[in-house]
């Protein structure tokens, strides 16, 4: 048999394969920072680059060139707002807006059902156009928000520093609070095991905001229904990686959640979160995105850093412990990738 | 004698000597959520507020009548940079911007020298006089901004959530940056201490956004100017508060920065805290500021279990894990304080 993706660096770090190096992909790495992706951004807006699958494959396959083993689907995690009716919009330079947030536990009940394979069937058509067109090593990654970070969007209407709203409903409205996070647990379980089945071959939970919270509400509020998208994701039969950031004093709790593998942000040393979360899981990350705008002797030496927690461990997925800022430079990038691969 | 302010619940706690209730205040507990509050600022800015001894004592003295155990002076941690010549302004509703701020070492090297009695004699008569009106047994307390926290306002030019401009400043300008550092340092920790000649019987030093960076970068680019500032201001005698947010991941190299009291944020169970810095330091905090929005037994229940975990061991000083929101009703920090003294 030729090698296929089950036998590509990623998928065996996933299963904590001993590999001949560490995998290494990053979390928006088809982006801003690359020059093809800005010019396709001057003809399609962002929205529009997500909702047609050809420009969507095209973007996913963009980074490829720089020698990362795996693919992350192009998309954007708060796309399921359109058909919930949450009214999604970009405005220029900013981040998301929704022209109808969740105030209110009425809110809640009048969100639509959303079917991912009806709905969201762009991003599956996406999916398939790009496992087609990647090398059969080279897996690509399915992904959705988790659900504490996809209501946090749709209770503020947009990004946040304090999460006072959000906290605010789940303090206030505790059984509102669980029935939109299980309506959002299921949706996205299913949409992760959508994107399995139209080619993914692992599936990324994106938490990016819950270190907002304290542990003993991270348990209350959260982790049951972090944990049922999971579940219902991994009966696809396809690893899952759990990503949170800020997650330092519950991990163990976070990785209770289920997910194959753990990603943690730089805050967090990889040989400490070993230590919590066990021996059992892959842990991916966790290098500072700003480490790639630093000198080449500084980010060589933190690369060194991260590398030498992971203390050549089988199970280790390098990259960075958030997503790559748009200032980036390209060849910052490629040159980790070929530090990481032993170049 | 009759009682002092050395008798007083709050600087017990912060000599770790048993009290007959957790002593309590509140960050920013003189700020926008009091009515008495907003009618000033209606007739003044909030750089007038700071640079007039009379309305900054007077503010310091409104939220005394919601039962504190201590006050905290008005003024904000910025002030200095105006006599640093970094062009300080507060845009209405908007955070602090700065009009030159340091981009290069050259900008660090033009910095004017900052004579706290000349330059910040504005806030020690503020303390002068606050002292004066306050009652014997409740201390005033004097703060700063720590080097990292003033550097990343004093790079970034403002507020922001990747700190990129900062850290890139570290990893590129690291003569530099220690150069910057160390002069923040001295500054604040003269600072302090002039603070406590002037009246202030605990100081605290706030390292609000220090939790940006990894355990590495903290050793390495920080740790060295926060034990100095902190260093300077113990010589005048008076407890050190060192507080910062997200310091999960290197709270014991914090706390080897030498503060008296530790504070922390809601994300780190203070049992957790006092297992991490040893039982020879107090520990504030740490009720997350969203609380005071929840419903009464909600936040009844969430003021229980901060009080659980320091579990009425003395040197427990209640307060946030950072300020009080400015939509917090009054009568909620008020049942707090009484709840906190057992009432």
């Amino acid at each position: 048999m030729p090698p296929g993706p089950n036998d590509s660096r990623f998928l065996k770090a996933c299963r904590r394969e001993p590999t001949d190096a560490p995998p290494v992909w990053f979390m928006r790495q088809a982006g801003r920072y690359m020059a093809e992706y800005r010019a396709l951004r001057e003809q399609h807006s962002l929205l529009d680059l997500c909702h047609t699958p050809e420009l969507a494959a095209e973007v996913t396959l963009q980074p490829l060139r720089l020698g990362v083993d795996a693919a992350i689907i192009f998309a954007d995690i708060l796309l399921p707002f359109e058909p919930l009716g949450l009214g999604l919009s970009f405005a220029a330079g900013e981040g998301p807006q929704l022209a109808t947030p969740i105030r209110t536990p009425a809110d809640v009940t009048r969100l639509s059902p959303v079917d991912p394979a009806e709905h969201l069937g762009y991003v599956l058509e996406a999916i398939r156009l790009a496992v087609r067109a990647l090398s059969p090593v080279i897996p690509l990654i399915g992904f959705a928000g988790a659900p504490f970070t996809l209501a946090s969007y749709a209770i503020e209407g947009g990004s946040s520093r304090t999460f006072d709203l959000t906290k605010r409903f789940m303090y206030e409205e505790p059984h509102a609070w669980h029935a939109l996070l299980g309506n959002l647990a299921e949706l996205v379980g299913k949409y992760l095991a959508a994107q399995a089945a139209a080619g993914a071959r692992a599936l990324q939970l994106f938490d990016s905001w819950v270190g907002c919270l304290s542990p003993a509400d991270y348990c209350n509020y959260v982790l049951p229904h972090s944990r049922h998208a999971i579940e219902v994701a991994k009966a696809s039969g396809v690893p899952v990686i759990h990503f949170g950031t800020g997650t330092a004093t519950f991990l163990a709790e976070f990785a209770a959640a289920g997910g194959d593998v753990v990603g943690v942000d730089w805050r967090m040393p990889l040989g400490r979160a070993w230590e919590i979360i066990g021996p059992a899981r892959a842990i991916q990350g966790n290098l500072d995105p700003v480490a790639l705008l630093a000198p080449t002797p500084v980010r060589e030496q933190m690369v060194r850093d991260v590398l030498a927690q992971a203390a050549g461990r089988p199970g280790h997925i390098f990259n960075l412990g958030h997503g790559i800022l748009p200032e980036t430079p390209v060849e910052a990038v490629r040159a980790v990738v070929e530090q990481v691969h032993g170049g």
